[in-house]
C-alpha cells in the first residue's frame, strides 16, 4: 500500500537533514524537500509545506533538534541559550498551531531534565533526538490505535464521506479520520470513499485525494456542496472526520464546513464520527462557543489557485476557517483511548482521565 | 440602480443584430456581443454566453426571429421551411433546456396561426417579432410578480442566503430569486446578502456577487461549505433559491446544493422559499424521483478555471448538475400567481389552475 509509506516528514540524521512531502504542490508534484537549516524548516511551516497539527509538531521537534545538533558550543548554558534561541524562532512560524508549542515545550522540557541529570552537551543532543524520534513514534501509535477503535465502527463494503485532510501526511502515519480506511484496506475492506473538495483550500481535492488514490483506495472526488445529494442516493454509510480542537461539552472545532456534513448526515440518518486524538480534547473548553474562529484572507475565495480572479472587485468575503459541530449532531468521538459516545460531558471525562 | 438596467438578452432590430451580455467571462469582463448570424445565437448557447432558463429562451426566439428576417423567400411554403430549419438548429443548442424548446415551439405556432390568418411573409415577420417581444416582455411580468409576492414574506434589514445565479441577467429583468431583492432594495429594505460560490460553475460568485454589487445591493461571498456557520451566527433570516423544475409534490429541482442548504436551513429554523415560475411547474411530473439529473464533467471540478490540476489525475468525481429539494424542507414556493404553501399537492393544482 504505497499511500502508507509516504512520509511527510522524517530525519535524516546522518545527513543532517529533515526531508519533508512539499504539500503546497500537490497534487500535481510530488515532491520532497531537503530542510537544512532552521530557517528552511520555519519556512516550510509558514507556508504550509508541512501541515496538519501532528506533523507540524513533529516537523518542529526535529527541527530544534537540528537547529542545536549543530552547535559546537559545549557549555550547558551556551548551549541552553542556542536551544532557546532556535526554539522561539520555530515558534514564531505559526502563531496559532498547538502542537508546535506543545512539541517545542516538550522538547525544552527533554532539555532540562537531561541537564539536571548530569548530561553533557553530546548527552543532551542524543536525548533530544530521542524525544524527537519519541513524539513521532507516539503519533504513529496514536493513529493507528484510533483507527482500531474507528473500524470496529465499520464494515468491509460501507461508502464513507471524509471532509478535508485528516491523513497520513497530515500525521507521523495512518492519520486520524483516514486511519481506519487504512487499516481496513489491509483487511480488503473495500470501502467507496467520498471526498468533499473542501473549499476555499481544497486539501480533500489535492490531498485526501491523491493519498487515498496512492494507497488503492476507492475515492471519489466530489464538491462540497454535492454531500447531501451522495447521502440521499445512498452512497454514504459513515461520515469520518478530524478535528482541531474538541470542548468538554463534545462541541467539535473542525475544518470549515465539517458541522454542514454533520448536519447532514443527522438528517438523512447517517453516523458521524469524529477521530480525535486526547490532546484535541480540552476539558478546560466548557462549550463550542469558547472557541475562536480564525478568519483567513479573501484573496483564498476571490483568487487563490484560479488563473484569473472568479468573482467582482471589492466584494465583500466571509472567510472562516473552520466552524463547530454541535454535540448533538456526533454520533461518537473515537480517540486512542476509546469511543466516546454521547453524555460526552461524562465520557469525554472518563477517556481523558483513563 | 444599474444592476437593473443590465439587460442580458436585447434585440437591436433596425442593426439586425441581437445584443447579449457574454456571462462566461463575468466578472473579469462586461462584454457585449453583437450576434448576427443563426451560427452566432446558437454558439453564444451553447457555449453558456447567454444562460439562464429564460434568457436562454429569449435569446432563440429573437434569434429565429433574426434568422428568417433576412431571409428574401416570399413564398410560404419556402419561408415556413427555412423558419423551420433555423429552429431545428437552434434548438440542438443545448439539448436539456426545456425553456429554449418551449420559446421555439411558441414561435412557430405564431408562425402557423399567422399564415392561417392569410397574413404575408413580409406580415409573418412582423407578428414573430412580436412574439419574441412578447416572450420578452412576459417573462419580466412573471418574475416582477415573483418579486411582488416573494418580498410580502421578508422584512427590511433581512439577511438573507442565495445559492447559485437566479438573478436579472438569467432572465429578461429582475430573475426569479432576487427579485424581491431588487424591489426591496428600490424601497430601501438594506438586505444583507450572502451569496454561495456554487461550485464547479461558481455562478455565486461570477454572477450573483456582480449584479447584486452593481446593483448597490450589500453582498458578502462565501463557500458553499459555510452556509452552516452564517446560519449559526444568525446572519441568515431567509433563503431564496431559484428552480429548473417543481414536480406536482413540491419536490425542487434546482443547481446542485440547494438540497443541502435546504437541510441546514430546516435545521435552524429559518425559513426555505422557492422561486418559480408557474412555467416550471411540472404537473405531470409526480415528485423528484421522477426527474433524471445531468451529469456533467469532471474537468469541470478538476482543473476548469484553474491555473493548474487540482485533483490527482485519474481520480474519479462525481460531477451532478442538480439535485432535488424535499418537499418537506421547502416552506414556501412562490410563483407570479401566488404563493404555494405545504399541502403543495394541493396547493401547486390550485395555482396552476388559477
Amino acid at each position: 500500500m504505497e499511500g502508507l509509506i509516504i512520509q511527510s516528514v522524517k530525519l535524516e540524521d546522518s545527513r543532517n537533514v529533515l526531508v519533508i512531502l512539499d504539500q503546497s504542490v500537490l497534487p500535481e508534484t510530488e515532491k520532497y524537500l531537503d530542510l537544512i537549516t532552521v530557517e528552511d524548516v520555519w519556512e516550510a511551516i509558514y507556508e504550509l509545506k508541512v501541515r496538519g497539527a501532528p506533523a507540524i509538531g513533529i516537523a518542529a521537534a526535529y527541527g530544534v533538534y537540528l537547529a542545536v545538533k549543530q552547535e559546537n558550543e559545549t557549555d550547558r548554558d551556551a548551549f541552553t541559550k542556542a536551544f532557546a534561541k532556535a526554539k522561539n524562532y520555530l515558534a514564531s512560524s505559526r502563531p496559532t498551531a498547538v502542537n508546535l508549542f506543545w512539541a517545542l515545550e516538550r522538547m525544552e522540557k527533554r532539555l532540562h531534565e537531561a541537564f539536571a541529570d548530569g548530561l553533557s552537551v553530546p548527552e543532551v543532543k542524543q536525548q533530544l533526538k530521542k524525544e524527537a524520534d519519541k513524539i513521532r513514534n507516539e503519533d504513529e501509535e496514536v493513529c493507528k490505535t484510533i483507527g482500531e477503535h474507528a473500524l470496529t465502527l465499520l464494515k468491509p463494503g460501507m461508502g464513507i464521506l471524509t471532509h478535508c485532510n485528516a491523513g497520513t501526511i497530515a500525521t507521523a502515519k495512518y492519520g486520524t479520520a483516514l486511519a481506519p480506511l487504512y487499516l481496513g484496506h489491509q483487511q480488503d475492506y473495500q470501502f467507496k470513499v467520498f471526498t468533499d473538495e473542501t473549499r476555499p483550500l481544497l486539501q480533500g481535492a489535492r490531498l485526501t485525494a491523491w493519498e487515498l488514490q496512492k494507497a488503492g483506495i476507492d475515492v471519489t472526488l466530489i464538491c462540497d456542496n454535492m454531500a447531501s445529494i451522495v447521502m440521499k442516493e445512498n452512497k454514504i454509510e459513515a461520515v469520518l472526520v478530524g478535528c482541531d480542537r474538541v470542548a468538554a461539552n463534545g462541541d467539535t472545532a473542525n475544518k470549515i464546513g465539517t458541522s454542514s456534513v454533520a448536519i447532514m448526515a443527522k438528517h438523512y440518518g447517517i453516523p458521524f464520527y469524529v477521530c480525535a486524538p486526547i490532546s484535541t480534547i480540552d476539558l478546560a473548553c466548557e462549550t463550542g462557543e469558547n472557541i475562536e474562529i480564525e478568519q483567513r484572507s479573501l484573496e483564498e475565495v476571490t483568487e487563490k489557485w484560479y488563473s484569473e480572479r472568479m468573482a467582482p472587485k471589492d466584494v465583500k468575503v466571509y472567510n472562516p476557517a473552520f466552524d463547530v459541530t454541535d454535540h448533538s449532531l456526533i454520533t461518537a468521538i473515537v480517540t486512542e483511548k476509546g469511543i466516546a459516545y454521547p453524555g460526552y460531558q461524562e465520557s469525554l471525562h472518563e477517556l481523558f482521565h483513563k
